[in-house]
């Protein structure tokens, strides 16, 4: 076991620098002041740097090579050399020449779409989005693929995944949502809950409360305000929590607490065994996000969730006290096809990423150019929510993904939805009178058969083995479909 | 300049991993959670370890020949080769096992020393303390001397001092205290102030209003909460604050913030040309101190600043209103021989650091056996201060220094007392009409003047130039014992 060990001396040292940055991260996002922004950028770039060498350099893959040849025997050894040979391979593979040019296009690139944003000019992002899809197209065949250069991009995201897995699966949630859409159209839709003004520091004691309940370890983790919410874990015992607030809408942060909370109780449920591994992270960021859309929507947005919550909301917020907790089930879940992916709804949701899929695997495998991304934008948004971008900030500009860099990135958004969807369809089996225990706020035993199936095992299965081991079968849009079939239909009463 | 700039880049790698040791520092003593802590103690390690194998580098060494032979003709830049290529000959000096074991030795010593002065046994805390003497005067002979081991060890600290450089001075200080102590106890003390709770968060707003004063920018930093509170500079632009408070005593976490105020003071004033130089820390311990006790004791204290603070005061603290200026200039004026040194009032605080600084040279010349501690600690108090400990804890085991390793450090306080006495000396004579801007409340002009002569400066002079540069003097006791006759002679209405 040798080689073994100095690579895991190794990887530890890799994990040890890559938390230091972590925290700069965090510590950047919320407590940092603004004289500190210039230096922050230098530190977190050297950290980032003394990382990637390590990742990349030949002592890395003489380690992987010799730890190979050794033999793993155990199946986490045998997943860290998985790990961090896919993480060498796919880097080495990029000069570093072409790296520090996708760095420097992709951060001119950013800066130009934020103006292009606000000025609704899609001429000024052009030349800018046609150099980083150059560049990430020349990127994908250095990393190499069997059928589609999306397949190498997909890879960093969700490993395993490839475009012509994805198509038909998206293809269907499409048709069928599309569908479902406009039979919704023809139901009743809930009515507006009173208004008015919700206090921030009600709204955080909910949130923490909340927090509490789907059991987040406040001895492992904090939360602390951010401009847009994330979740962090900055060492193994210490997964932090973000969240935001808005005066006029005490729903939206309890949903990002439950949301990021879901997050966090993955980050903090890995098995320690797994720390200073590189193991301790999701197995992919489609299965981590299906851990945040678990809380906030499979058990947030349900119908029990709302019998046990509602008197909290009311004690928070005395002017919804006058509801009851079925109008807020209702709110709550209102649909309506709109123009921002961000602040879609559930059924919505996922036809925005089903277009941004389609039309990045398009522009990567050179069907389309970017002249005709506008054009294309808003003919997909009439054909599948009916409705069009008045202007190119509302449509195609509204992402900052592809502007990053992080075309491959959008799917994931769904995976989460739908692995959700699958994995509550297998607790509602696994777990006994699963829903009787939302609605008594008995949570505890759900997250504990989450950290059994899921977050234990960190990164050690690739997702399609996890969703399988879970779930008894692969990824799958049909249980998502019948969940909003189900709730929705109740929801407009149809 | 070809080595110089290499020098620089290597300089400015290991000041980057620094701060980002720095930030891992701030954040665990301010809100980490106690989940967070073993893995903590692990990415600070491995930064502390990233940094040190540079500063020790054979890399360096060439780097620092280089530059030297090539030679300097900027002050800075001299300065630059200066503060590394000590930092290098000291530490490479000693081999990695015995730093090692000094490490292990004193990690294990401050242990059990917290045991020892819980339970007042100084036996329990005798042999490590013996091991941890030994280990560093071996260090001390392996770094070299002129005169004594024991100023191989202040260098640390104070660059340039010696032992017999400050034995007359601090020989002087203490016999003009003991005769002034006695003398004050002939005088009137002064009365207590109405006493209750004081609300953390009244003296939190207190706290925040005086670092504004003083012109601490919060744009730069930020004001924390910590157990034991400190200073850090996390990044060039982003010196922070902590502080702690007690609902019995507005007064303490009001000092508090001015101390760590005046040291952030010093942090923000250095000239940015000096960020990734290492040459932006203090000129030396001593005289960063002397920036702490500047703004807590030489102007926190005085007569005017009461003049001008009490509304606020009593503002924040309606209980206080009832009081005059005088009455709080007098009550934080105190004096009492005491026997714990952090809670010392400014006339018997140097006594403590005095008896530490004598006893500390002679067990590292060997001229006392680590036994004999406790009867010289207790006889030195009875004639200093004419109060005897009614046991070790209260006596020779109150320090946590010794313990770590921390021997040469203690003159650091009465060297800030002095050089603050000394500094305030020539402010008043350069700034005109001095007195009257504190009673005014106008301290820009004091701190502008601040930044010219001491802060912008950091590390380009050693603590003797900076000095002698300011005040056109050495270090002196005279303006220190000048300053506290004449307040306190006023206080206690001699």
């Amino acid at each position: 076991m040798a080689a073994l060990d100095e690579l895991k001396d190794y990887v530890r040292e890799i994990t040890e620098i890559s938390l230091a940055a972590a925290l700069a991260a965090w510590d950047q996002r919320t407590h940092m002041p603004p004289g500190g922004a210039a230096a922050r950028a230098k530190v977190a770039g050297r950290l980032e740097r003394l990382a990637f060498e390590r990742r990349v350099s030949d002592r890395m893959g003489e380690l992987l090579a010799a730890a190979e040849r050794e033999g793993a025997p155990a199946e986490v050894d045998r997943a860290l050399i998985r790990v961090w040979k896919r993480d060498h391979t796919r880097h080495r593979a990029i000069p570093p020449a072409l790296y520090q040019k996708f760095v420097e296009t992709t951060t001119r690139a950013e800066s130009v779409w934020e103006k292009a944003k606000a000025a609704s000019d899609f001429a000024l992002f052009r030349p800018h989005l046609a150099e980083v899809v150059d560049l990430v197209r020349e990127i994908a065949n250095l990393i190499g693929y069997k059928e589609s250069p999306y397949d190498a991009l997909v890879e960093e995201y969700e490993p395993g995944l490839t475009a012509s897995a994805l198509r038909p699966i998206l293809g269907e949630l499409r048709r069928e949502l599309v569908a479902f859409l406009k039979e919704l159209e023809r139901g009743t839709h809930p009515r507006e809950l009173p208004g008015g003004k919700f206090p921030l520091d009600a709204q955080r004691a909910l949130c923490r409360q909340a927090l509490g309940w789907i059991g987040y370890d406040f001895q492992a983790g904090r939360l602390d305000d951010a401009v847009h919410p994330f979740t962090i874990g900055v060492a193994p015992g210490d997964v932090r929590v973000t969240n935001r607030y808005r005066e006029e809408d005490p729903f939206s942060s309890l949903f990002g607490a439950l949301h990021e909370g879901g997050h966090a109780l993955y980050g903090q449920g890995v098995d320690p065994a797994l720390a200073w591994t590189g193991l301790a992270g999701g197995a992919s960021f489609g299965i981590h996000e299906s851990q945040a859309r678990f809380w906030e929507n499979q058990i947030g947005r349900s119908r029990p969730f709302w019998q046990f919550a509602h008197p909290h909301l009311a004690q928070h917020f005395p002017t919804l006290a006058s509801t009851d907790p079925d109008d807020v089930w209702r709110h709550v879940n209102r649909v309506q096809a709109s123009l921002i992916r961000v602040e879609a709804d559930e059924v919505t949701y996922n036809l925005h990423i089903c277009l941004r899929f389609e039309l990045e695997v398009d522009m990567v495998e050179g069907r389309i150019a970017v002249d005709d991304l506008p054009a294309r934008w808003n003919q997909a948004m009439e054909d599948y929510l009916g409705i069009a971008p008045p202007d190119d900030a509302h449509g195609v500009l509204q992402d900052v993904h592809w502007s990053a860099g992080m075309i491959g990135y959008f799917p994931s958004y769904t995976l989460g939805n739908l692995y959700a969807a699958q994995i509550t369809e297998t607790a509602e089996r696994e777990i006994p009178r699963f829903w009787d225990k939302v609605e008594a706020g008995q949570f505890s035993p759900i997250r504990e058969w989450l950290r059994e199936v899921v977050h234990r095992h960190g990164q050690v299965y690739l997702p399609d083995e996890l969703v399988r081991r879970i779930t008894g079968d692969g990824l799958s849009a049909e249980p998502f479909l019948n969940y909003v079939r189900a709730k929705y239909g109740e929801v407009c009463r149809l």
